[in-house]
């Protein structure tokens, strides 16, 4: 079952703390807030102006993001838990 | 008796969880905060600028959707329950 | 006497729920927050934005319409009771 | 002794309710937070837009007109009790 | 020495209510919230858009003002208590 | 060394009040909130609007301003204590 | 393994005070709210207008920094502490 993101948001899979390689990012248990690694599920067809204008986002799926603890909504799809956000709530792309 | 929603608003019918088949996305009853799933029942013309563009919604009667729990306003139309929303209250189509 | 609604106010005559004739939209008491339903009696001649262009309203006198209960601000007009709103306080048009 | 408002700014004299004919707008004593009647004394320019584009008022000296009851700001000119408000103010024109 | 008020802002003096001639202006002191009279000193070269388009001031030096009482930032010139202000907070022009 | 200020903020030197002659502008130490004197070090390349375009500050090193006593961040530069602001936190210039 | 800040966002490695040479920028320890230095380590490809314009940042890898104390998101990348912030965070180029 698909599920495609409303304009400029995005659906990402949260990459667990303990699933990733040595020198890679690692974020201690002991900082809680700090940022969390995912991956790109899907993206929306882009950013639409007031005037109808619609820019198509920066980040694609398969891509590997770091963004904020308590960014976007949850949401079970397929029995999967997954994150809705807002491209601007992604900080960067890791690798 | 019809219900046309003005600017970018749309009208949404809630699917309730137990209606769903298996496979779907099932929102348990524990989380009471996230998304609910929904069908969109009419939509407005559109968005509008500050300077009168209208901009078509990106959504149309029939579309499967995911919302946010608090998203809306309730009415009742012809004995039915139903939701008005914006689009951009909508966090994405299903399926 | 008339009253002419500026820019993109419109006057509307609330319809009581009693009023109402079967099928159509039911407002039950015990939901006081729900939207009432009302008749456009006048309205502006538009949205005007900073610069000066003005956007004729999509709603015309005779409308019948849903629009928040809080909505607008209440006055009394050649002895009745009449609410002065803005447009984008309408939720949708109805029939 | 004259007193030209800036920009979208009006200068309008209160209507006392009871000066007010019969079939006219009564706002009842009950009711003080209710829309009061004023008459436009003089504008401003206009609306001056970020870009410098002024755009002239859609109210002129003489209008009748209905405003919030908290609307503008209090003044006496040559010993009369007067009140600048913005036009955005000003609900609509009465008659 | 002289003070060049920057972008949108004026340089104002303030015009104490026992100097105002008779038939003018009367700001009574029960009245403490109430609109001050004044007089321009001074105006910035305008205001500036996102753009950098500049326009000019609708005051000049020399004009009577009238401005909120709590309008502006107090400072002392040359030994004489002025007001620097923005063109927005100035009501209207007297005489 | 030396020191860039981004974008529209400029580099300020504070002039205490007793450094200043007689006739200038004399602040009491009574009256803490007032604006203080300063010097322009530095100034950035211009404001920078959503599209791109950068508009050059209206002062430059060297000018003697006025600025509200709560603006900018201290720093310390080659161990002297300076202030950086915004173009829009002077309020205007002395001389 | 690489980090590329999404839109105008910058990757920044913090500078501790005790390794600035004699004659640097010197924040004492008794101010702890005053700018820290650091250095850009990467750089995103720019800000985004509402209508899709990208406007390079104006700072770029290897640029020293000042920046409030408080800005951005700390994350650890390949064991190193780096901040995430937006240029707008950045008060300016130091050297």
């Amino acid at each position: 079952m698909g599920f495609r993101p409303l304009h400029d948001r995005v659906l990402v899979r949260r990459i667990e703390a303990d699933e990733k390689t040595t020198g890679g990012i690692i974020i201690p248990d002991t900082a809680k807030e700090k940022p969390q690694e995912g991956e790109i599920v899907a993206v929306g067809t882009g950013a639409r102006s007031d005037e109808g204008k619609v820019t198509p986002l920066d980040v694609k799926a398969g891509d590997k993001i770091l963004f904020g603890k308590w960014s976007g909504t949850e949401v079970k799809i397929d029995g999967e838990d997954l994150i809705i956000m807002k491209e601007s709530d992604i900080l960067g792309i890791v690798g």
